[in-house]
């Protein structure tokens, strides 16, 4: 490379290198990824294609652009500062990855405006937006109109080897080729380079023949070094295919400019080093001190900002001429993106008495996802291929498909870890929808990283999981959740909620689409398993995680906490024991994370401390329930994988009955 | 279909289908899935091609045969009986799904000899399969001679829709063409219904081009319901191409035979009942009685018997005249097979005194790898594109790539699932091999699934786990495990280790080595960071599970609990309090399910109940600590996301510190 005078295009991409160069440089960090290759195509995308407004981040229209690359997060922060975000200063790339810094390692959407959703472990972020673009579509099949488009943008997403290689990404991109997501425009950065090395070492598949496999159309720019015609040619041609996502394959050199550690593993695990950062500002001719970018180059990226408030203010007229012409479906719009609810919207919830009939709970959540999908519009969702046994279909909203975008039933496929990010990518579309995704409870394991996604990154997503416990049955130990339950209560921002019956299973509908629309995410466990109606269980129970079911008079001897399908065999075990003169109490405790939020005298009020015979039921492990029995209660529970039986059988079996109930409690009871 | 006389193969092959059909008739089970489609296929490969002695279904040099689509088992169960299995009798197959039957709703290898591995969860068994051909490939290129071959075996796979629709079976696949497995053959059946129907709702890939992308021989069978000639061509020629698996697609029906339900999602989730019995046994002109299978028949299928006894006793010969030439290697070859760890194994374990470095865990843990590697040839394993971090290269045992299969360090790719299965599978191997598998602990969460069947289906597998807490730093959030460790103790089966320095190091890896020969895995989790060594940790400790480190003088006061990189919070934080006249143990406790395995008595010991003064110090979830620390005790923990910032300011800002764990405890002592 000759240290020549640079243009002003090669002076816009240096500054992204030697702003990345810089930070990493001053954090010492381990892992940054330096995004010398990506920075030309970066630039080709964010200069000429990408839509958005840097002074309003959140303008709905914009273009979606995600770096599924997370490592590379440096080139997203530079990208932000040059643009003329006001999210990222200089100040805040000179704090990468420092405690409480708007440049965090990997990006976060909840840290940094601009960022759109949580990257960074690996093939997260293309399947993300598989979910964005699935947004953009449903929305703009359901609100666009001949004569006025108000939804109508892109998803880019860049890409490396680590995300091609994920199990992950090929699940969400195998079913993007499937729905024919025109918009979906995904680069890949081709650089050969992994951690461990040359990706010869473990991925030599053809990755441009697999995505054609998935029906995905199929471009590569060879030089993606410095060819930045070409790199426009090709989103150029991604664009003009609109029955069928984009995958440009981009050529490029790890760590180009480098002249030691170009092409190696060493600028993908490691800062470059006081001398080879020296000997690359001498190679790519960059005589600017750190953190300095030229004026020239500065004023040329923030041109953006002229930019953004066109496209919005064009936006914002058509967005008048649709709300003159079509008033009612603008409020609806409006309403979306506020992300308010519809008045009256809970009314749907069905409550129960005793004397209705016992069912499973997965079927009063099938009669809570049909009401609520009457009355919010934006529910949106579907199964990994267990629609039936999820019992997850809103019925008359017809099947999400391609040329049926406007459709609300998703067919996921068997595909749960991609089914979880591109929910997450739904929700993270900010345009209220309140995307839900289901499959048996034990195959939470398949999409778990998603599911503590959604969590970390603020994704509003309803997980509703069926087949809750060994009560499964027949399909046997590799289908019947143990330590499910705990697992999932261990991740922090979650909230996961397993009803008793009807009038819980409509508490737990009604907190999840709250949180839904508050950004955050629910897991419901729902029975395969009919279960009683019970006396005494309420809604609002329910929003505070525990609450009593049945009490004794005066101060019980005796607590026995419940949960799902568990909640029947405490009650009926508490009648027994009442009727034999103990004081017996019921607590039904269906979200341990709601009963957490409850202020301290409301606890003690459920669970006093002075009570400390206590007896937790429920089909699952013990794990955590110490917490609630205390030191000297005890625990009706299954520390074991399960067996294959009919399900009545296993829980008899593993002890989940009133007789074993009886008898734990007595034993407490001395 | 004509009700014409049968020739002997459609009768083979309709005892197949009957054989099932009256099994989930008499279970009348939820998702039984029928093999109708498969049954040819299955018959042409068990009856002309698999090696086994249905005699001695261990026998070593067995093809190995996966049914990945576990759903539907009884096509194995059927197999196993008409071949001559001990394991599965006529009445077993009558308890098809029922409490303790050898006949469980999945195929799982613990319950009926002459299965493999355990499958069901979608796309794990070809996964497995991988796992089994990677074992069979560094075994053979280890031990065979050009004059005698004692490990030269096929692993066949027949796997469905669903699973080529689970991203871990592309990864796994994308590896294993990667590699070349020659001996790996999948057949797969292609029959266009999931459970929620045609596959056309979800999965319209080229999944024969996906793999020919990936570097596999791909061929097609047209009518895999009637061209037994052309399925059994497929597999000659697939067996004919020795340097790349073979993809065989078996174009089937779904429920063949069957008048109405065949091609319909209706026989893949559900008993066909009665009436449709009725109707496919005319229409197939099958006149028996349910379980009866015709003399004929029998008698073919049961010609298994005699050739499985012939492929033995050559084979035997075979290794008869290895040992009369190469005693030393046939001596190390049956100590493999016999599952025997090399005597003294365990003394190349280092132990280290305080003066020693202070250094991470997993630098320590890199140390024993190597040492071990040493001893043990059988110790084969890698990381998924982490190994330099992970710190698990085995030095100067060489890259296990294609043409260099005797070599023992695995490059898994970044395919954290896949690798998971393949470990799997080469325990499940069961030929001595001790497999391991590495990545950062927090994507544990991408291959839970994988995780959790090591230890269902007794997979001896090591799972070598670092950047265990938010001491990983930089990375941030997405990088920093908060729950992992919680849920990875909540499943059964599976024993989690986090030392806390060098000596426990080596006490996990002694552990970790046993059990994994005992068919077991252990989970360990190391830290990025430096930590000091302790005095009083010892290697037998930490196969207690749980010991005192530091102990007062007389009953303690107060007694802190830590574990890995917190322990030395905990030491250090006693000798101030017993400076200041306090009376206070430290107890390490690095496995908790190692400690629940010991006695009462020596529980009572460590732990005494009368001491309710307890302070757990943990960089993770509070969630299961109360067990320890019980109701009037604490937690130091996180219930939050981690942040990203340097590992020391990380541990700081959450409170792992000697000053927050001092102004604990003298909260507690009052």
């Amino acid at each position: 490379m000759a240290v020549a005078t640079q243009t002003l295009e090669e002076l816009c991409i240096n500054s992204i290198r030697f702003l990345a160069i810089d930070a990493v440089e001053k954090a010492k960090s381990g892992h940054p990824g330096l995004p010398m290759g990506a920075a030309p195509m970066a630039f080709v995308l964010w200069d000429r294609f990408l839509r958005y407004n840097p002074k309003n981040p959140k303008w709905f229209n914009r273009d979606r652009f995600v770096l599924s690359a997370g490592h590379g997060s440096m080139l997203h922060y530079a990208l932000l500062y040059l643009t003329g975000f006001d999210s990222v200063s200089i100040e805040d790339i000179k704090q990468f990855r420092q405690w409480e810094s708007r440049t965090p390692g990997h990006p976060e959407n909840f840290m940094t405006a601009g960022v759109e959703v949580t990257t960074g472990p690996l093939g997260q972020g293309i399947a993300n937006g598989v979910g964005l673009a699935i947004a953009e579509a449903h929305l703009a099949a359901k609100f666009n109109k001949p004569d006025a488009k108000i939804v109508d943008h892109y998803t880019y997403v860049i890409l490396g080897d680590g995300c091609n290689m994920e199990g992950v990404s090929g699940e969400a991109c195998s079913y993007a080729g499937h729905l024919g997501l025109g918009k979906l425009i995904a680069l890949y950065d081709d650089n050969h380079i992994s951690i461990d090395g040359s990706t010869d070492i473990a991925f030599t598949e053809d990755v441009s023949k697999r995505f054609e496999a998935y029906g995905w159309h199929v471009l590569h720019v060879q030089d993606g070094n410095t060819d930045l015609e070409g790199i426009a040619k090709a989103i150029e041609e991604a664009k003009s295919v609109t029955d069928k996502p984009s995958f440009i394959k981009v050529t490029t050199t790890i760590g180009y400019g480098s002249p030691n550690k170009a092409n190696t593993a060493g600028v993908h695990g490691a800062a470059l080093g006081g001398d080879e950062v020296k000997l690359t500002r001498e190679n790519l001719g960059w005589e600017h001190e750190p953190f300095v970018v030229p004026e020239d180059a500065l004023k040329h990226w923030r041109k953006a900002i002229e930019r953004g408030a066109n496209y919005e203010a064009e936006w914002n007229k058509t967005f008048d001429t649709y709300k003159g012409k079509y008033a009612q479906e603008a409020a609806e719009f409006e309403r979306y993106i506020s992300g308010k609810l519809a008045d009256g919207w809970d009314k749907v919830l069905p409550t129960y008495t005793p004397e209705d009939k016992a069912l499973a709970t997965r079927k009063h959540s099938e009669t809570c996802l049909n009401k609520l999908a009457a009355v919010l519009p934006e529910l949106i969702g579907g199964s990994a291929d267990l629609t039936h046994s999820n019992l997850t279909e809103i019925k008359g909203f017809g099947d999400f498909q391609k040329g049926h975008y406007q459709n609300r039933n998703i067919h996921f496929g068997v595909r749960e870890h991609g089914m979880g990010a591109i929910c997450n990518g739904m929700s993270l579309h900010r345009s209220g929808l309140i995307p839900y995704g289901a499959t048996f409870l034990i195959f939470t394991d398949y999409m778990r990283a998603a599911i503590r996604l959604s969590a970390l990154s603020h994704g509003g997503v309803i997980w509703v999981m069926t087949h809750d416990s060994i009560g499964q049955g027949e399909d046997g130990p590799t289908h019947q959740p143990i330590e499910t339950l705990a697992s999932l209560r261990a991740i922090p921002q979650l909230t996961v909620i397993r009803p008793a019956d009807g009038n819980e299973t409509s508490g737990a509908y009604k907190v999840a689409i709250e949180k839904a629309k508050q950004h955050a995410p629910t897991l419901l466990a729902f029975t395969r398993q009919n279960v009683p109606n019970l006396a005494g269980t309420s809604i609002e129970g329910v929003t505070k995680g525990g609450y009593t079911v049945v009490d004794s008079e005066g101060t019980p001897e005796l607590i026995l906490i419940g949960t799902g399908s568990e909640l029947s065999l405490c009650v009926t075990a508490a009648e027994k024991l009442t009727s034999e003169g103990k004081k017996v109490r019921v607590v039904s405790l269906p979200s341990w994370e709601l009963f957490e939020a409850q202020d301290a005298a409301y606890k003690e009020s459920i669970l006093p401390k002075a009570v400390t015979k206590r007896l937790s039921v429920e089909a699952g492990s013990s794990l955590g329930w110490h917490k609630y029995v205390g030191t000297e209660g005890d625990t009706v529970s299954i520390d074991r994988f399960g067996a294959s039986a009919p399900g009545g059988v296993c829980l008899e079996k593993f002890g989940f009955s009133v007789d074993n109930v009886l008898a734990k409690a007595k034993q407490l009871l001395g």
